[in-house]
């Protein structure tokens, strides 16, 4: 399979267990269930399930079913981004290009959604690897400290904070992109590697993978939201200098930008080629994450 | 020791290890643990930890160290009462005498303290029972199952959704009472009983108490907010009452919910003399659940 083919079947994967692994939509009570639905399947890249299934498959040996830790990354993304757009937060109307969750039902269901995802994701760990303690707790313990307050909600905080001030560093700009974005690219690929059994050196490298990819994510991210229009990015464009907020583009310019992107982007090639087996999908996403319009 | 000194002494245990199982107050970025901690270290009975302490004791054999266990029980009913207390929820300014979460910090910061409240209940258990990675996946399947949104958060769902119709039914109100109750009551006497190695129908019998010992807690709650004054109880009291929410009290009378509270009791009581080990600490717990003021 070529790569826009073997992507689509990852995404299709992902998008069919999230159907499967979550609670019915008739499961009472029925709205919150409903809600979780709604948020979880209102499309989006899939990036952190597709990381986690495609290195999961790295070596091409059989392997514990990745799909149950692909779908836990997902609901803590999901949360994430249902607590961000709550009014308290950003204030958020849009997301894909559909009403937020707190627009579509109302914003208690909305927090509860967002944490009912968050629970769902340590819940679906325990459930579907009850077969492997050890891999279950190798899973939770990983997916665990990217969601913490030291790494995804710190991340999440120190926006908030340098957003109440113009003089955001270079140094907390790094802190957010770190721990606001990366951690959670990192937990996926690492999850995916503890399904497929892979060796403490290779989970490392999947660590430094992690790191570049998701750094290159972040300042792309920006650049987004400085140069595209709101109906290409499925969201509010500009928001960023409308807040006055500290990006990396108003840091180091939009050329500044794309040259730290693309040397994120070479040092996430130089850990995918340490890594075993056939790395050729993995290196074209991250090549296409450069480059991507939405 | 008599009854008011172990108390006494399991509390001041879990508070003592509530203090050393957060991440401390300058972790970056501070403001996150500041909030964590001033919501967590806001006093309160701590019944859900002093249930497990006791629960792991009960055989007095030696047994794996419940307090991580306890923390994280703790974490995550910390967490359910900062998002119950927001403005689009509860929106209450005082919980256990102090200002609440939003008040004291703000609103984004109270929703992110717990999430991250709600996260590190589960790093606890990853983190703390590392080695021994079986017991670590059996407390997590424990706890993730009773805060999910089929039990914690399900109970509080459908509590909003009772709140906006006059005619919420017994049925209702039972299922509130399970899930957003007694569920994790439960779930603090059965991770006791883990830590302490009880077998399979010992654990059972534990499931038979939480659910008997939550609906005589919550029951009283209800009586509590129909009869106590605000300084009594360290929150706003006849708030059930003005919103005509339907509680145990406007279905059942006073005199109903208490003899409901009493065969609760009961049913609690005979389900502890099927326990090994020395019980007479739970049962005087039991006894006090009963009759406390506050």
């Amino acid at each position: 399979m070529d790569f826009p083919d073997r992507l689509h079947a990852y995404t299709t994967r992902a998008e069919t267990a999230l159907d499967a692994l979550l609670p019915s939509a008739t499961t009472r009570p029925a709205r919150i269930h409903e809600a979780m639905r709604y948020s979880l399947q209102a499309g989006g890249k899939r990036l952190r399930p597709v990381l986690a299934l495609a290195t999961a498959e790295l070596t091409g040996q059989p392997c514990v079913d990745p799909l149950p830790a692909a779908v836990a990354l997902e609901c803590i993304h999901t949360y994430s981004l249902i607590h961000d757009d709550l009014p308290c937060m950003d204030n958020d109307d849009f997301r894909r290009g559909r009403p937020t969750c707190h627009k579509a039902f109302d914003e208690a269901t909305a927090l509860l959604a967002g944490d009912a995802l968050l629970t769902h994701a340590f819940r679906l760990l325990a459930t579907q690897y009850a077969a492997n303690p050890t891999l279950s707790h190798a899973l939770t313990l990983e997916l665990s400290n990217a969601a913490s307050s030291e790494q995804l909600i710190g991340g999440q905080m120190e926006d908030l904070l340098a957003e109440k001030k113009s003089d955001a560093t270079p140094d907390q700009l790094e802190f957010i992109h770190l721990n606001k974005t990366a951690a959670m690219i990192r937990a996926s690929l690492v999850m995916g590697g503890l399904c497929a059994g892979l060796d403490a050196p290779a989970l490392d490298t999947l660590r430094v993978l992690g790191r570049e990819l998701g750094l290159t994510f972040q300042i792309i991210d920006d650049i987004l939201d400085a140069t595209a229009d709101s109906a290409t990015l499925g969201k509010t464009a500009g928001k960023d200098a409308k807040a006055d907020k500290t990006t990396f583009v108003k840091l180091h310019g939009l050329d500044g930008a794309r040259r730290h992107a693309r040397e994120h982007t070479d040092a996430a090639l130089a850990a995918l080629a340490q890594l075993p087996g056939d790395t050729a999908f993995l290196r074209q996403l991250v090549e296409t994450m450069l480059v991507r319009k939405s």
